[in-house]
């Protein structure tokens, strides 16, 4: 750590936060690349070309609705409001950094989402008799996959970096991601369908090494902004419900058609529904006068969604699912409590929306529950094409034994710990270069660093100091008129 | 009433509303007995089983997309957000509840699910061979559906109750939802797709009776938070849009596949457009200068999803779905303005939401309107098959007539007002016992009670009073770092 | 324009914006006109009709999820979020415009899509065996549609018309869109599954032009009112959002099952993330200090959805979205930062919303980049029976060239134009007349106008005049009990 102390003091210099050459050159620049790097590779696959029909005729598919798309559209659209609304207003929290927390969500996951077609294409889809990615709705899913781990990152980040940071953040932070997750998957033949493993640990741990990176001995600086309001944490309530609700969908999105699908969804959705419990009875027990602190229900209820990413196509039982849920919620809130001030204190991690607690802990235990579910499996519980199907025993892989799965599936956990780790603290250490525009120490959880933002309310009592005798209408008026920046759409 | 009234002075004394013992040991213990339940009873079913693969040859299945979860899952995922989204969102138009509203939606939800899957799965998916409830998609739908039953009842009793009391409220709730659903659908056999009667009534009545039980006839001493403020409107809003566009979704989730999820569908979505123009007509025509009454507009809306639900699987026709809606705007928005007050001053039932108006008389109408439709059905209209398929007339009912079965959907009816009213009456008596921890009459529809409430724009006016002459930056300084509550989640 | 400006003074009288009599008169009679029509024309068709099992049989139909509606039940239920939340919300971002926003686009659906199913049901379902109009989840799609088109119109009115004059612009805009809509897509044969033509171009002049009709000079009288506070913005990202995520589901709603359907959803899906990046360059660059605008990304990020609408369907290939996508977004962001102040002084234009610039334009470009993109069809790219059912090459328009049907788009588009700029001057022309109620020019933006509005925090300071040393509570309590309105809804 004197390494990274020493590279910390060299990049500690007066701040400059006008990203207005950056921010358009980096947005412009990739934007055209993608363009040309689409141009070169990205086609349709033959389920969205229009020789779809020929297609059919040929594999003697009976109807479009053998289509993928209609196995896959619904899960697809659930999971794209998990990652813009979803995370987007989870971020909302915050007093002053609502518009940071969803809009520079929605810059990244527009932006990454291209660039993980790519990369995911180029592991994956690649169609080597003409050199092209074929895309089909697969392939967005699997894209909004790919920026979910970003946006855990970020969310670790979240009001102490500037949009130009995030956008290199997510740059290295899906070509991680598409290299992690061709590893675990392919080469090590893990499976998991709800990224336990590939998503939610590799994020987290990304996020926070890069935060370990970027440590602010004086963030209290901008302890006044770091806080809620009542209005915004009902804005974060809408991205937790979103988040849980379609969590089911988030797991079984790219599981086998059928049962696989099935079996994920329920438990997902048992999984969760425990979590909430606990997690309600963790706040209320810790809390001074037991009353329930809205953190901890807008994030710990979610953790049981992690948990069963990875087991959650297995057999995992119903009840399995509830216990992992019902763990998940206590060790995710007692996390907030109790590990969060610790990582800050004594690691230097400062972790804005705790996805420590919500990501990287209920993550690392379903990469666990998910190698010990696996190992467990047997031809009794499955059936013998049950067991070959949900496992994936093909190919290479045809002779694999369960025990031996469970002991892939661990090596895959620790595959995702180094790139998250691992890569964070390279990628930390690029961001650290004093180019970025990142926010001063006292500057940051402020929406008025990268956004015009409207006069408020809060102008009302400077109204107030100048006449006490106004009658209402003219304070509103006068407060109205006030504004520097008169906004308007026309 | 006399009976009534000397229990309620029985019950009432001073008020602690600390739940740091009683809400978690409720959440833990629960939970642990859902966890033990699930162990024994709960299993996937054939469709969400592994062994799907073998059952799809058995029976001759062509396709993974013949899995019933195809047929439901856009419909359930629809389903999921009404409950969570919809109805939470819908509490929170109050001005400091909105944590409450959203917050305990979700923690009895969460529950509830749980507990209706048992009690649902012992009436319904018991597999008598080896004794196990077998679960699949739809199973999670009749849950949700459940659910929904308590939300209502919390609808009526929003702000005056602790969480505790909703917890309890739920475990009966689910329990005789289940029993009754089981005596109206099975041993009835009426038809409720929608559930106006096994859901609205049931809930709307279980709720006002418990309300009536636990009247205060002091809660005007909580009047100045019994409103709304401009942005908590927003947000109810938020709920009503979710309830509003999803419910043709709510209608047909569980109607048969085919022409029956079809028509559920179009009737639920044209009675819907109706109630909207009736609703804003009677808010305009019975206010003072013509002003809308957002109350109206956020509730009365949702009158005409409620009264087609048990019809709209039936041949209630397109302009029927109109009329039906056409009348419960008008009814609704009537019900808001003349028929809450009296029913607050004369019978004592208190309704925070209104859900007299929005699903006890739509619930009724929608029962009638069942038994008029179905009384009315001929093979004309609906063909043999589509009569059979329809109405179920097999087994058992192979020979039932149609006027029959209008005489069953009435029994039907009055059988979820029976278990409604005083189903809610025995619970209510139980929750007046003074260990819930239910906060004092001027302590309602307030978060403080049992949540921990960020410090707000409120408090500037706090700052003032010492100095009206500070520059606005101090005063937000001021503000800001006078929280006596750091929130962080680092 | 001299004669329009006569016809101005003429109209320009006091204002008298009390609807009580207007208001509930033009819904009943309307929604009970509409219930006689729907009795006398609308009847269920052969999927959603009980008969649907001897349907199965007569077509030789292996299995239920056939039915239309399993093809296009997702995809409604998106299109209807967007209709309802999404530009509901997308208008909720002005301060005290909130209620009016989501509350008349509430209004104005609901019965929009009532006359919709009936003027499009007259031109494209008509069963002349019987003369019914037969509907099913396609017409409801198309009824969604063509309610888009009014209240894309009404973003350009917002806040300066009252609700009687949105129902009349309704009912001539669905009437105006059927007929403009049968031409187009019938008569000239052009293709348009995500309605750039049909539904942007012609409601985005459509609403223009009406607001040029309806001019007001001294609308700078509401100035005050005109621009967002804090959380207003956050609620129209809500819109934005839930319009972006939905968006491949608006423009492959009524394409073709299968190849359709996915090759529409992936290129509007690249379409709208290429939009992002460069929106957000633009606002960056075109601001000082680099700070975005909310405005910019609430609403020039769907600019690319727009403009893909008509080619989302051919073989636009994926980089063509992008390139169509990154167009998008610097036009439509320097529309806002050019165009729309240039428009209003100069052309006397008020566009509240920005509708030229995030429907107007790239509507326009949508026709021209269909035009271009079915120009270039060829049989080697698309195959010979893709190219016929992708163009619809069936019937009077076997032979049709590619080329010709390219010359057929930009006939589409010119009539688009045509009846959005001449039936916008002609209803225009109509809302001019003093009856309907409008506001004032010093009291648009205001929902106090039209709504029974909650008093809220800004009561506060008219408190604070009297006596500035009551303890914080005392405030509170003063400030909730002067409410005027009571609102409750016991």
């Amino acid at each position: 750590m004197g390494a990274a102390q020493s590279f910390r003091d060299m990049c500690d210099r007066t701040k400059n936060t006008n990203v207005r050459f950056s921010l358009p050159a980096v947005c412009v620049v990739w934007q055209t690349a993608m363009i040309i790097l689409f141009g070169v590779f990205i086609r349709y696959n033959e389920e969205s070309d229009p020789h779809w029909v020929e297609h059919k005729k040929l594999k003697n598919i009976s109807s479009d609705i053998e289509n993928d798309f209609y196995f896959r559209y619904p899960s697809f659209q659930d999971v794209h409001v998990m990652i813009f609304v979803g995370f987007g207003f989870l971020m909302t929290f915050l007093k002053r950094y609502s518009f940071g927390g969803v809009g520079f969500n929605f810059l990244i996951a527009a932006f990454g989402l291209q660039w993980a077609l790519l990369m995911q294409g180029w592991f994956h889809s690649l169609d080597y008799t003409d050199g092209k990615i074929k895309i089909g709705i697969e392939n967005l899913i699997n894209a909004d996959f790919c920026v979910a781990g970003c946006l855990i990152a970020y969310g670790a980040l979240l009001g102490k970096v500037s949009p130009v940071q995030l956008m290199v953040l997510t740059l290295f932070g899906i070509t991680l991601f598409a290299v992690e997750e061709y590893i675990i998957l392919n080469l090590i033949h893990a499976r998991d369908a709800g990224g336990s493993m590939v998503i939610h640990t590799f994020g987290a741990y990304y996020g926070l090494s890069i935060s370990w990176m970027l440590y602010r001995p004086n963030l209290d600086q901008s302890s006044r902004l770091q806080g809620s309001v009542y209005h915004s944490d009902v804005f974060a309530t809408i991205g937790t419900l979103f988040l849980w609700m379609f969590w089911p969908s988030f797991n079984s999105a790219i599981t086998d058609h059928g049962d696989g699908q099935h079996r994920a969804v329920i438990n997902t959705y048992l999984a969760l529904a425990s979590t909430v419990l606990t997690t309600v009875a963790m706040s209320s027990l810790f809390q001074k006068h037991g009353k329930l602190d809205m953190v901890h229900v807008q994030n710990s209820t979610l953790a049981g969604g992690v948990a069963v990413g990875t087991a959650a196509e297995f057999m995992l039982m119903p009840y399995g699912s509830l216990i992992v849920g019902f763990c998940c919620g206590v060790i995710s809130t007692l996390g907030y409590i109790y590990i969060s001030p610790f990582l800050e204190k004594y690691m230097k991690v400062q972790d804005t929306c705790g996805v420590h607690n919500l990501h990287a802990m209920p993550g690392v235990i379903g990469g666990i529950v998910g190698a010990i579910t696996a190992a467990a499996a047997s031809e009794s519980v499955y059936g013998h094409e049950g067991l070959v199907n949900t496992f994936d025993f093909e190919g290479a892989f045809e002779k694999m034994e369960p025990t031996t799965q469970g002991g892939h599936q661990a090596g895959g956990l620790c595959v995702a710990l180094i790139f998250g780790i691992g890569g964070g603290m390279i990628v930390g250490a690029i961001l650290r270069l004093p180019i970025w525009g990142d926010p001063a120490d006292d500057n940051c959880f402020d929406d008025e660093t990268y956004w015009e933002v409207p006069e408020d309310e809060e102008s009302i009592p400077s109204v107030l100091q100048y006449n006490n005798h106004m009658r209402n209408k003219d304070i509103a008026d006068t407060n109205f008129s006030m504004e520097p920046y008169p906004r308007t759409r026309s």
